[in-house]
């Protein structure tokens, strides 16, 4: 198709260039959300206070980031190769980079939402909307801006001693680092992040609500702002590195699947949908206004015309740029599959399914639970199905590399997705801002009906995030497979059968790890808000003000260590399988993992927001509301969802694709280990 | 080894007459049981309720499994061959045989426990356990003698056309219908009785203790009577079948294997090991003496003297007879699997684990629930490893027939497993009929002292029956592939992808719809209930009996009528799955099942045991003891964990194992449909 030098990897710098254009787009929305009223004293004092607990969580998050990552540059600089090492890096660095800009703009926005929900709702939607484009748009351009520079320079350096495809292909085995980094700073922001929003959350409501009865956002409550920097922590940049990790993940699965077959082709297509994905992204973004319609339908309308451009300029490029690919279908198959379990997330956590799990709850907590947990268990039907259709058909059409393109397909659009996600949290805070400051009932009812819609979407986010993460850990496991030179897993061989039997086990073990954590944390939390109750005078009253900061902190430190074990576990399981069973044993692990880990992922989050929803729903008047025995009920399976649906569901996501990647780039170690160990016994 | 005809197959008339011994011993053992005082008049009353209700449960479940098993055989006998179908009803008949025996008895056994509970400790943990060892036994006898009397008829048909090997292998593939027969009676008898047994308890529990503020066992409940059938009907015939459907399916399996590779010799041997292995439970049997030991050392003296007179006499079968095939080691591994699976069952279900769970319980039900939760999923990795292990390290020693010879290994016990955990629910019901023939003080602790010991019992038994499931189901998928001509199954091929997906989604499908299955059938028991407390007069104060037989109906109708949908599911998903995606695929779907069924599975019956435990120690006086807000927070996780160890886990067993063999028995169906429909598209 191309001809000639430059030509030859203008895609990447088509891509780059997408990439620039998302940053400027990031730019002037920023710009935007700033020249909103900040609203009063009060509004903005809080605001400020938010900003200031995620600001210190971030900073304390990527203190540690900085050390892990650069002990394990380290150990990759000397391990693997040199340029693994500064990819890596690079690959973390932009990871980073967007979540503290995604962060910064949220938590400016979350008291110019309250503020503007004073004028319409429609206005409020615009401001809360156009904190998390710059979320979202933040992920992708950064994602694919450094994806593609690193990817130029490597070449270039490659082709000073070799020839275009040995360039390219010595640059896709150096790359894969950068895949790693995006994992290890997913791996500290949904994990760490996971268990801080839900210690926050947990801590405060478990003294301020039951132990010194004050209603929940109360400023009195020293972990009220903990608790709003959480879901700033969770859902934004949480929610941010995982769907980066994934972005990232699926275009260099594809690469290295592609440059595996030599199909150079391949590779600059795989940059060119996630170029067009990106303008795609910032299309939608336009199509998100109220105006008259219902705020949930106007960030519909934003998704629709996303995946619309999306395949539109996907059958363009299939039609008369690469028709020998045709990757058309496998794009389609794999945003089908992607929005079948977000929507299959909101089936099940809404209508008809809540009001059974509200009906059980009458006849007490226990009934409650078990409606819960049958309930999330079945919605793992048809994500799975559709995943596994996705990957027959993509698989039919364009071989191997077509599961990479479908993965591709789905988080094309990641922008719009994490934007429509990063919405949620702002509208929350503002929620909670127009509770503290006491804007009146108008501004309050505007924006709990913004943070309903929030809820919703978040639903549907969460299932896309887990649909994302299982496919890009299925395209990172045939790249594995393709880099460690395996042709054959055989599961009928007993060192397969063993890997994937382990393999089985380890998302269990992380979800009861990651519970655990939650625990820990939590109860660092409550004794701190205990001693805070105590010894400052005059708080309960209200004449004396809360140390706020004080409480984000140990929570902060709370979470980043109970993170450490599953962390651990995370990079060093594989390693450890891989070299005493081998690398065949390590694909039928990685395998085994996602048999068991997506639904595994998919049951805790559903569990959760299907509870979630049955308390809400009760709490508007159902079954006798607020209060009564079933809401009491609802209370409990609303309090067990929390870890299921915000921590240990969200981390298996990570927890998948970390494996998969550290098999990736460790794959020449591993198998070096594994022979000498052979030899050994 | 063996020269001559008759000598070709005399292992066979070993096994055969191992069995007759077998059920010798179950005829003797049932004559001292009756021998035994049964009681006065208020005892004899009871027990007789207890045995009427359990015997119409089992007619009524066993008219249903006649329908069922006849339409079964005229499709087999029709689709598959004549013989295939009859193997198929003389498996599904021993079966119901062996649970009609042993629940006679063990209703027989459970009011002269409570008499022989006025005498001693010691005399009364002989009568329990008696009755439960005519349970277990009966399993293992019947089941050895109709499956080595069926193949000697097979193989003398076959000898009137074919010379013996090609006759052997002509039996072998005839003889798999037996262990279909076994799984159809499991599938009832688990699942169903599954479902009867939480349905009744929890229909008892809701109305009486909750509602109208009765005692546990109060006999004016209507549906106590249900309450106690439903022990024996899950824990002696319920488990019997389960036990049943894995020592048949890991005999037939090493058949199939063995014969695969015409290794003759290894079909004996199978046969020889199971046959000393009823020997061995036998004198199993006679260690359990309690005299001045605990009972529960008195039990596990049972379990270790079984285990080390099978492993002796598998030792010098493979250093005098089967040197070339070293089976010792491939019994060892499976043994210990086995018993690794059991005590980290009694690990995470008591001590220390339980004590931290009832600490959680001080924060209410909704951390009760999440720690209970984390122990259930942390306590997956042992079993796992232990099953992956004794998998690899049989197979390294005795190739793909060590990986079925590690199945029998772990089972050749099951006559002594099954007795232990037979004598749980006879125990239980003695405590039973204490409180309700109010038999004293003195009396009443005695037997509960014998039923605290069932519970650790039950516990481990339960562990070691999803252990043996797994690797009775590992062994079956093989059988398959080997049935089935698959020598590899290459899980980087989409479609093996794909049916691995499907197969691990199926497990948490079939667990909520077992869960769902109990809420609906115990609203059934609770309806019925309380219409009985309101329309029979006199019944709250003790004047009028309650219509206890009616309960029993009812609950019977509701299980039966419940299992329905879970059944068809099992059955048809592997056939529908297979005939989609074809063969190759299928042994991936069965896979996927067990990757994530056996974790499933191990974490659904910990968690609950480990709530039930976590109640009982608060209910010791820890914490506040009986009434204080932390029991009533254990109590919350209790019931929540009921359906998870008594119905949704044990469920998984019969599910994993049963998909193999449905595999294993329409393999060449399925090929030919599959054929078919790949030539339509």
């Amino acid at each position: 198709m191309f001809s000639g030098f430059v030509g030859e990897y203008s895609s990447l710098w088509i891509a780059a260039g997408s990439g620039v254009l998302g940053l400027l787009f990031v730019w002037m929305t920023s710009k935007m959300v700033m020249k909103n009223d900040p609203g009063g004293q009060q509004v903005r004092t809080i605001s400020r206070k938010i900003q200031k607990g995620a600001m210190t969580f971030l900073k304390r998050e990527y203190t540690w980031i900085l050390v892990f990552v650069l002990t394990l540059a380290v150990i990759i600089f000397f391990a693997i190769a040199k340029a693994t090492a500064v990819a890596f890096i690079i690959g973390a660095g932009c990871s980073i980079l967007a979540g503290y800009i995604g962060m910064k703009v949220a938590t400016l926005a979350n008291g110019r939402t309250a503020k503007a929900a004073s004028g319409s709702i429609s206005k409020a939607l615009g401001v809360a909307f156009q904190g998390g484009a710059v979320m979202g748009i933040s992920v992708v351009g950064l994602g694919l801006l450094g994806l593609s520079l690193v990817y130029i320079v490597l070449i270039n350096l490659g082709l000073k001693e070799m020839l275009f495809l040995a360039s390219l292909k010595n640059a896709t085995s150096l790359i894969i680092g950068f895949s790693m980094g995006a994992s290890s700073v997913a791996l500290f922001g949904r994990v760490g992040g996971g268990i801080y929003t839900k210690a926050a959350d947990v801590g405060a409501d478990l003294v301020g609500k039951v132990e010194a009865g004050i209603p929940e956002d109360d400023p009195r409550n020293p972990a009220v702002i903990a608790d709003n920097v959480g879901d700033n922590v969770g859902d934004v940049a949480g929610m941010g590195a995982d769907l980066y990790e994934s972005y990232v993940g699926a275009i260099i699965s594809a690469m290295v699947i592609a440059v595996a077959a030599e199909n150079t082709e391949g590779v600059m297509l795989a940059f060119l949908i996630a170029g067009w994905g990106i303008i795609a992204s910032i299309i939608g973004v336009f199509f998100v206004k109220a105006g008259k319609a219902h705020p949930q339908k106007a960030l519909r309308n934003g998704l629709i015309s996303s995946s619309v451009a999306l395949l539109l300029g996907t059958f363009l490029l299939s039609k008369f740029w690469y028709p020998t690919f045709d990757p058309f279908w496998s794009v389609l198959v794999g945003l089908i599959a992607g929005i079948a379990v977000g929507y299959t997330a909101e089936y099940y956590t809404s209508g008809k399914k809540v009001r059974q799990i509200a009906e059980a709850s009458k006849t007490g907590p226990a009934t409650n639970i078990i409606a819960g947990m049958a309930t999330g268990m079945l919605s793992t039907a048809i994500p799975l199905i559709a995943i596994a259709a996705a990957i027959v058909i993509a698989y039919g059409v364009s071989g191997v590399f077509g599961v990479s393109l479908a993965a591709i397909g789905m988080l094309s659009i990641t922008g719009m997705t994490v934007a429509v996600d990063a919405y949620g949290p702002i509208a929350d805070n503002a929620a909670g801002i127009a509770e503290m400051a006491d804007m009146g009932q108008d501004v309050r009812e505007r924006a709990e009906a913004l943070d309903a819609v929030g809820n919703t979407t978040a639903a549907v986010g969460k299932g896309f995030a887990i649909g994302s993460a299982a496919l890009t850990a299925m395209a990172l496991f045939v790249a594995f497979a393709k880099t460690a030179d395996i042709s054959i897993i055989d599961i009928l061989k007993p060192s397969v059968v063993a890997g994937m039997f382990i393999g089985g086990v380890v998302p269990f073990i992380f979800a009861s790890a990651t519970m655990n954590a939650v625990g820990k944390a939590a109860y660092r939390v409550v004794e701190e808000v205990r001693r805070q109750f105590k010894e400052i005078t005059g708080l309960i009253e209200g004449d004396a003000e809360p140390d706020s900061e004080r409480c984000v902190d140990i929570t902060t430190r709370g979470a980043l260590r109970e993170m450490v074990l599953p962390g651990i576990l995370a990079i060093a399981i594989p390693i450890v399988v891989g070299s005493l069973l081998g690398l065949t044993a390590l694909g039928g692990f990685l395998a085994g993992s996602l048999i068991s880990g997506v639904p595994l992922a998919i049951f805790l989050a559903n569990s959760g927001g299907a509870w979630d929803n049955a308390k809400k729903w009760v709490e508007e008047g159902n079954l006798g509301g607020k209060n009564s025995d079933v809401h009491k009920a609802t209370v409990i399976g609303d309090t067990v969802g929390d870890p299921f649906k915000d921590t240990s569901g969200p981390s298996l996501n990570i927890l998948l694709k970390l494996m998969a990647v550290v098999s990736l780039v460790f794959a020449g170690a591993i198998g070096s280990i594994h022979f000498c160990l052979a030899g050994l016994f």
